[in-house]
Order: structure tokens, then C-alpha cells, then sequence
């Protein structure tokens, strides 16, 4: 049961970009609900983006407009127009104000987004607002995804049950450095604007802006929560018992998002788990675990299944941490530890390592001996494939 | 005219991995002639590269003795050992102090480096000493390269000609933070040790430390200069007029070398140079040209010619240069300007875009309008060749 009592949804292809399949969602939240979002840091920002900041920061958020296929972004003042214009035609469709329309594009970069098929597709948009449509919105705001992408989550507070679910997509240009390429949670409980963006960072910073497929920061990564308070279930604090479990649940729903954006990764044939442990602080846990997740001969061992274990090493060396004391460092495989003394682990075996490596599930443990701090960042392998994908893309 | 007086070569098949080729390399320097090294920044370099920085920091280096396809890297203290050994060995026969060895290994990281192909190899190579063994040696130092990498410049100086000839290998693993892999550069002018060593540091700065092929920055990278002085022809300052005809013909050979391992990348279809303009300073220029030049998706797109330049536009975005004004920045591929005033230029067309992009030498360049500072960093694409080089290699 994905459906959040407040929250409809309609899809339709109105063939912006590809041909025979649904591009464009709209989603409508209830008068009264509260709306929180993240936006990408890349400097060079969608159209979308900024129109969508904009609006948000005048509040009383109603509707969600988006469309695959093209991301507006790289389209200077021409792509901020044709963002506002598409904001303004559903608005004056809806009988709302266009500041309460929030834009969202995904897609190919640098090209014109034309507004003709949003007036076209608007109408009928509006007319099949549904609560039962999640699954078909995850469809459509699919780009090289292969599959939709759906979380749901319902808990259980002092004032009744309440429902969490969100719907994501990416597969590349996958390092999310605020939120990921696109991806839309609601729930039905009454959680105030201030409140809920608080929740919905923190939730973020554990999931979403812990991901990597490639490295490149999207210009277009968005993420909005959306709280319609039809449950009439009250979240007020994130540090009562109520906001604990609230968040929790909301953590789940992000990091579900997430993990399956990973596990689509472009030509991913394999889930990687870095994880850093006992560092100093968390910058160098963070450093160590994305120069491993971003390191191309790392990824393409991964792929190849082989336990070429001094690629991680020489990555780990080259993270840029200030007096690293390479003989302290253990590093694990799974449960199979590699690394130790400046070198390899005096049982380890070949065999061993292979055995790990074949798996489609692995997490590469690193031990910095430095001090308290751990993270995790989620990535994938490197594949001919994500080479096909890239090089395809477009053409 | 590659051979440098006082300055011997020898190369020999010792089996330590590959078989039916040589592998391993003695460079012989005449007594009295001085030395300077540079090595990587990675914090788990190799063994070889811990003792090479002992023996140096010694002076009067007489032999360098480098083998292929085995790193001696992540191997502890039995790693030690074996480098120490080999540097012992070599000195009995001789007839010098083991310090007055540098040792050096390139090729899989992780395994123990055995001796005895050293003890067996080493007399034949003292005996085999040669100045006409610049090739073979270019040839014997090769693990993924294709082909030997060597440059050589004559210089009139005042007091009369001096040559230098360099030697490197490299392909992958490629993102030196020192020095490239392996680089041997020797010259026949008489050269203080001191004056050597700055020279050599300013030669590689621009060269070896300004290329990548995959941001990995290697664990055994070194790069060494030999000044036998067999020439009688002094230099003594790098500021005089004949300090600065050096310096520009030994740049010249580092950045020919450093060349010839990015045009040698492996899977390398493309030579791309990115090139970034009007930066505020030093250190905002690098993080912009490489930020582009790691991009996977910036990578794949040079390899399908695709003019796909809201890639470049995405990277240079998330290069986190604070307050970037995206509005200021122009980008072009080549002559074609792409990108003005956020978005693409008012006159860029598909077609002219695909014309520089089918091109195998293509400069990316990019003015920040921010200030006066420029660099280069030389990069390739990334194709399917690098994924099955990188899967398959080891196995």
C-alpha cells in the first residue's frame, strides 16, 4: 500500500523526448500540507532548480511538475523562461499561484525545453490525478534507469498510524552532493515546513549524499518531501519518541531510494559498500571512502571479480590524509581481512579473496586507526557497459 | 642521438613475471656525476620507493635498478627486505656501497618481489653496459604501455653542446603526484646536486604532475635525473642564460614524455588537453581542469565524439570553486565556443561541435573570468578497452 491519503499523482507521455512511453508527472498535494527540498550544489544548476528554490521559499506548496527526457539545464535565460511558463500553465490550469507549482526536469543537457507539450498534456494531467498512481509516476521520470524505484514505509506513532513513500530515479551522473537526481517522498502526517526540512537533511545526508555511481554531481539532483497531514497524526519534535520513529522510517525510505539507485547503476553488475571506520574525523572517512568508491581500477576489479586488493590500498593512500600510518590500516573483504602492516594479511589467500569478490554484494571495510569516526558511501562496479551507456546516450 | 656520455645501459630477461621479454634494467652512472629523484605522494608507496629515498638522500648514486611487472608494493617489511637485497646484490658486484643503488619495481601491487631472478640476471647486465641501450631499455620498463616512451634534446650552452635523453613507462594507474610512474632522464652536463634537484622538480611540475589517465595515483611513481657530467660543460644557476636553455630543453623532454604516457593511456583513443583560463588562483585551475578531465561521463563522451558539453558544463559545477559565476564562463572544444552566459553559445551548432569532437588531439578550454592564473593538465578518453584491460589485467 503506497497510496498517502492527500497526495495524487498523474503520468502522461507527452513526448518531449522519447516516443511511446509516459514523460511528464504531475503530483498534487492537499491546501495545507508542508513541503520541504534539497537541491544540488553544482554551481552550474538546472533552470528547475533555481525556479524551483525560488518557489519554495514563498511556501504553500501545491503541485509537482516534472519531466524526463531533457533537464534544462545549460540553457541560460531561455531554459529559466520556459521553466517559469510551465509552472505558470498548470497554475492557471489548477487555479492556483505559479510561485506554488515547483519545476523538476531530467534529462539530456543543453537543450531548449519546449513548453508545447506541457500545454498539451496539462489538461489531462489534471483530470487523472490519482492516489493509486506511485508506480507509473516512478516510471516516468525514468532516464537510463531499468527499473522504477519505490519505497513505502508505515509507522506507527501515539496518534495513529502514518505512511511514508517515495519514488527516485538515477542511474548516472550519480554523486549526489544534496540529494539525488530526482526523487519525491510524502507522507500523511502533520509535520510543520521547519520541521520537516530538518528531517528530510538529515535523512538526505545518510542516504542520498551517500551514493556514487561516477563522481559527476548532477546539475539537476533534487529531492522534495512532501507532508499532506491527512492522517491528522501530529510529528511536532524530531527528539520525542514520535519524531524518533518518524525519522527512522523516513531514513529507511531514503536509503531504500538510494541503495536501488546504486544497484541500477549504469552497467552496475555489483553492490559495493565502502566502509570507513576509526578515522580521526569525518572529512578523511568521507575522503578515503569516495577516492576507494570513485577509483576507476577499483571498479573495473570489482567487475572483473578479481581480488586485486592493492588497487584499494594505493587508493587509500593517495586519499590526501595528513600522516597516515600505513602499518596500522587493516583492510577487510566482506569478513576477510587483506590488509595488515603496511601489507598483505599473513593468512589471507588468493582463494579467499576470490571467493568474496564473486559475490554481488560486498562491502570493502577500512580501518584508519585514527580515531572514532565511520562512514559508509554505496557505489558499484565499472563495466563495459557503463562505457556503451555513456558513449550511447543521446545519439 | 640518444646516448648521454657516462651513462651506461643494460637490459635482461629475468622471467620475474613476464616471459620471453626483458624485464629488468641497470642504468650505470659514471663516479662524480650527481642525481635527483622525485617520488609519489601516495602514502602506501612501494618499497622500493622508501629505500630509493634512503639511498639518495646518501648521494654519489652510481646504479639504478628498476624491474617490470612486479610493484613490490603493499608487501611490508619482506617488501623492504627484497629491495634492500637486490640493492646489495648488485653493489657486491659492483664493487660499490648499496646505498649507491636506487631501486625501482612497476607492475601488480601486493606480491613478494623474489631475489633470486636478480642474482641471476646481474652479472650478465654489468657485463652488457652499454650508451646505445636507451631503447631497450624504454622497451624493458613497459607493463601496460604499447610503446616505448623515450625524448632527447641537444642544448648549446656557452661552454658547448650537452644532450639529455629520458626514458618513462606508463598507462594506467596514471595521475602522477610527483613524478610519473618510472621516468629516467639523464644529461651529460656537469650539474650541482642541489641545482639538479630543483630543476628537476620544476620540469616535472609542469609535465609529469599535470597528466592523468584514471586519477589513480600510483604507489611506485618515480622520476630520476642523472647529470654524469661527462660533457665538462657546466651549469650552475638555473637563472643565467644557460640555467634557463637547460631547464626549457629539460621541460621539454619531461613534457614529451609525460605526453607519450597520455597518448599511451590505456584504452586511449583521444589526446585531450584542458586547459583553464582566468582563474582566481592556482589551485581553483587544477581543481577545475581535473574535475573535467576524471569526469567518466566527460570521458565516455570524448571517446563516442559526442559533442555532449553540458557534461563539461556539469563538471566544471561541481569542481567547487566558491561563488562561481556561471553567467561569466566561456567553454570552448578547440576554436568552437560552446558555452556563454550559462548556457550554450548563441551561435554554436551541433555540426560544428561534432567536427572538433571526431578530432584525436582536442583541447577543452575553459575561462572562469575570474582572475589571471592558467594551467594545463593532459588527459585521454575512456573506453571499452579500458574496462577490459583493467578487468582482465593480472589474470
Amino acid at each position: 500500500m503506497t497510496r498517502i491519503a492527500g497526495v495524487r499523482l498523474a503520468t502522461a507521455a507527452a513526448g518531449i523526448r522519447y516516443k511511446n512511453r509516459d514523460d511528464i508527472v504531475v503530483i498534487e498535494m492537499t491546501a495545507g500540507g508542508t513541503c520541504a527540498g534539497l537541491f544540488t550544489r553544482n554551481a552550474f544548476c538546472a533552470a528547475p532548480v533555481t525556479v524551483a528554490r525560488e518557489h519554495l521559499a514563498k511556501g504553500s506548496i501545491r503541485y509537482l511538475l516534472i519531466n524526463a527526457g531533457n533537464a534544462n539545464a545549460g540553457t541560460g535565460v531561455p531554459g529559466l523562461r520556459a521553466a517559469r511558463e510551465t509552472c505558470r500553465l498548470l497554475a492557471g490550469m489548477a487555479g492556483c499561484a505559479m510561485s506554488q507549482v515547483l519545476p523538476f526536469s531530467t534529462g539530456v543537457i543543453g537543450q531548449d525545453l519546449p513548453v508545447d507539450p506541457f500545454a498539451q498534456a496539462i489538461p489531462g494531467l489534471l483530470k487523472d490525478l490519482s492516489e493509486d498512481s506511485w508506480e507509473r509516476a516512478a516510471r516516468a521520470i525514468m532516464t537510463t534507469d531499468t527499473v522504477p524505484k519505490l519505497q513505502t514505509r508505515t509507522v506507527a506513532l501515539s496518534g495513529g498510524d502514518v505512511v511514508i513513500t517515495g519514488i527516485a530515479k538515477g542511474s548516472g551522473m550519480i554523486c549526489p552532493d544534496m540529494a539525488t537526481m530526482l526523487s519525491y517522498v510524502a507522507t500523511d502526517a502533520v509535520v510543520p515546513q521547519a520541521l520537516l526540512q530538518t528531517l528530510l537533511a538529515n535523512a538526505v545526508d545518510h542516504s542520498f549524499n551517500r551514493i556514487t555511481v561516477d563522481g559527476d554531481t548532477s546539475t539537476n539532483d533534487a529531492c522534495v518531501l512532501l507532508a499532506s497531514g491527512a492522517s491528522g497524526v501530529v510529528v511536532d519534535s524530531a527528539d520525542n519518541e514520535d519524531g524518533q520513529r518518524f525519522a527512522a522510517a523516513l531514513g529507511e525510505v531514503c536509503a531504500g531510494l538510494a541503495e536501488m539507485i546504486i544497484r541500477d547503476g549504469e552497467g552496475a553488475t555489483k553492490l559495493v559498500r565502502i566502509r570507513v571506520e576509526s578515522a580521526a574525523d569525518d572529512a578523511e572517512a568521507a575522503a578515503v571512502a569516495y577516492t576507494v568508491a570513485h577509483s576507476p581500477l577499483v571498479k573495473t576489479a570489482l567487475f572483473a571479480s578479481d581480488p586485486n586488493w592493492g588497487r584499494i590500498l594505493a587508493a587509500v593512500g593517495r586519499a590526501g590524509v595528513a600522516d597516515l600510518d600505513v602499518d596500522a590500516i587493516r583492510i577487510w573483504l566482506d569478513d576477510v581481512c587483506i590488509v595488515e602492516g603496511g601489507g598483505r594479511h599473513p593468512e589471507y589467500t588468493e582463494q579467499a579473496g576470490q571467493a568474496v569478490m564473486k559475490r554481488s554484494e560486498i562491502t570493502i571495510r577500512i580501518d584508519l586507526a585514527r580515531g572514532e569516526r565511520v562512514t559508509e558511501v554505496l557505489t558499484c562496479d565499472l563495466s563495459y557497459d557503463y562505457v556503451k551507456i555513456n558513449a550511447e546516450y543521446r545519439s
